[in-house]
């Protein structure tokens, strides 16, 4: 972090998932900030954040998550995933040493048929990689505001493979080093719709009752 | 468990990932079984699962996922979900206590705009499920074995809704108790991809030097 401001504790209370107390501790304090520290995140970590996508569930194991990953320590490779970013997302993400854009291949490869899950799997394993990277300390970021025909054209992602996402990967640092309209993000609570809203009995909209 | 023989924990070893050593414990032990014990999941449990779910990251936060629940103490919704499985599946599934089928909303709620990530959002929100079961000392097993236009049907899905995976959530048992040709998979190493086949730098199947 050297001279850059430490982030005070209390602040980042607000990023703790307000639910119950059972919820593992890396999916209660996951989240999704804008202001990344200079540090950069060590070739043994990154390893273990892909080892970790790896690792998700897919439907026939087919395994269909592919991740493009550039770092600062290779200024032409990170500019050119940082390219494909909308404005509103260069403008913060820059501050991350690693940028990565997901793919998810389309089709099984067993049998070439179409796999309606590859997005869904590839999620997954995102999912995986975002919670790994609050277990070693780091922050993970995901983007939908990129423009994904450039990103097939620019980084040679083939037909067969839908482009994902892009995530921004670092050390959080205080909001105080971002332009003042992302700061506010930074510190305001987590919000989510109440459980009754996304969790149903055997029939659309019905009430669960366990 | 009451009667059932309790699985062998050096069995069950040949199911931990092999993988480096700062890869999560949860990530690292989750897999996904086929023999479930008859106990039942508490309505704690279930709850915590949801909950860990609801805290998934999602393209403009709009939590795109929902869940239709059935468990065993309702034998008519158990039912309903457990008749939308593939024969196979039906084979083993019917041993978990708790099914769930998941959909994603397509569009955002905010502007009715097509969400790209709708599916990828919702996959990360049933990884945090997973994980969570996981913590619990619970399994999930995802299918994609099931009739998804049927499930639209009974289920009453809506149209701007897609319907997403099948899931077995529950306690796990031995392998003896499922007929044997599910018995092999039971005990049989997690393999996945060399990690250089899923990880490229900023150009595809060009090598990730960190």
């Amino acid at each position: 972090m050297s001279a850059t401001p430490k982030p005070e504790p209390e602040v980042r209370k607000t990023k703790i998932a307000d639910t119950v107390p059972g919820v593992d501790p890396l999916i209660r304090s996951r989240w999704s900030p804008r202001s990344f520290s200079s540090r950069m995140v060590s070739p043994e970590d990154l390893r273990t954040l892909f080892e970790a996508a790896r690792w998700a569930a897919s439907s026939y194991n087919e395994q269909p998550w592919r991740f493009l990953v550039a770092t600062k320590s290779d200024p032409a490779a990170y500019q050119k995933i940082l390219n494909l970013l909308v404005e509103f997302n260069q403008q913060w993400a820059s501050t991350a040493p690693v940028l990565v854009i997901t793919a998810a291949k389309k089709t099984f490869s067993h049998s070439g048929a179409p796999n309606r899950h590859a997005m869904y799997d590839a999620g997954a394993a995102l999912a995986y990689l975002m919670l790994q990277a609050t277990a070693l300390g780091l922050h993970a970021h995901g983007m939908a505001g990129f423009d994904h025909e450039r990103a097939r054209q620019v980084l040679g992602i083939p037909d067969d493979y839908e482009v994902g996402a892009a995530v921004a990967i670092g050390y959080v640092d205080a909001p105080e080093k971002l332009p003042e309209q992302y700061r506010a993000g930074e510190v305001s609570p987590r919000q989510r719709k109440p459980l009754d809203q996304i969790v149903f009995g055997a029939q659309w909209e019905q009430p669960f009752k366990p």
